[in-house]
């Protein structure tokens, strides 16, 4: 299901387009595409040894930004590859850039920055330091 | 968006299809009549002064048993009305008839069965006593 | 992803709960239930050679009754496995008992009973002969 | 449900935050804050005398670029304000600025690129004449 390339340290994620994804017009609801994206980051921080990483102890990962530029779409029982490529890491947040492919042609183009924010008042914390020394393996 | 006819007490919420609810067939996704179902739940509950009331204090609302007979489909840009008519009532449960119809005309026929149960240990619970009050006045 | 036991003649498929998948509540929203049982009927129609079973050529499949039974709820995180089994076979329909558990835990027990229809005046019609065929080596 | 300010010429539309929309953060799952903005632009095009405007004779309209910067959260009960102002329009595509808000108070700022394409080979189109001239009193 999923895969890292040691030399680009890219993380893949695929998944399939089922009936629930598309829309009237024959192809994926433009929203849905969010959802494959973030079943690729939350694979991504699994495959680190982060198990339920939206949901952890006293903070929450939140998406803070999000930009997509749709190229092409997808139509059902596509299998799509998801990128989860970590671009720039600070205390608080961290940045990954995220393509959704087909058959290698890209179809959805996306830069996603997270957030860590507490789970009570809502405001930015810096992230576990265990999280941010792993992750700042992953950066490129 | 919500009138309860005091005759028959069967409450009906109304609301139109997007995009998001339809897919490839042309047709609402059939996992998206249950959303319809939720929300006109939510606003009887509402319309008798509960607020937020499938997650309220120790405690939470729960569907423990849905039967729904999909009688035609409802396509984009309709505009339905869903029921939420309270059939039977139990310390810890209640049971709804809930009717999805498009100018009159029947599209699907639900019964839907909801729990009380705790937070914590997910168990049932007797419902606040206020409420059965409050919902006794509503079976029929 | 999906295995059939020979002996039984039951499908499986597996699916991992994503955020998606979840709500307020802290469990998996009770419609989202059936799209992965939905993905279960199309990954079992795949495995006999099928593909975008559902709408295939002048016809579709559409549910035409669903019968849910929510023993226990799904988390966050969870793998759960969604059973595909073929119960009754006619001309123009079918009906499938859908089990989804987690660890061989029974969480939702599901019977749904599916239509075959033309595109065009949505009336049922007898399926293709080929799947009919194929699909009597199911049923048990 | 909606109004337009003729001054600002600014539409808004209104909608409530139901459990479906919800995650198991406690908040409106990231995806979802989409499906407001086009029934936002759905409601917009219906008030110009457009319906089922996603999905006309021989032609689309499809999301091209989508930018969004999240602020605060929803959560369960909200009443949201959509906006759909159009910043922008072309033959065959046109911008809107989409801000989704509580009580005055911004949550959601996002910026959508439309474009118009052939349903039959995907490909841009000019859209129909008369709509592009009904758009041009609403650019600003």
């Amino acid at each position: 299901m999923a895969l890292v390339s040691k030399d680009t340290q890219v993380f893949s994620h695929q998944t399939r387009v089922y009936v629930e994804d598309t829309d009237a017009g024959g192809i994926v609801f433009y929203a849905n595409y969010l959802k494959y994206m973030e079943r690729a980051r939350t694979e991504f921080l699994r495959s680190l040894g982060y198990d339920k990483p939206a949901l952890f102890d006293g903070l929450q990962f939140v998406v803070r930004r999000v930009e997509l530029v749709y190229q092409k779409p997808a139509v059902l029982d596509d299998v799509l590859d998801i990128s989860a490529h970590l671009i720039k890491l600070s205390k608080a947040s961290f940045d990954m850039q995220q393509n959704i492919s087909r058959d290698g042609d890209l179809l959805v183009d996306a830069k996603v920055k997270i957030a860590c924010i507490s789970n009570d008042a809502k405001r930015p914390q810096a992230m576990p330091a265990d999280i941010h020394e792993t992750l700042k393996n992953y950066v490129c």
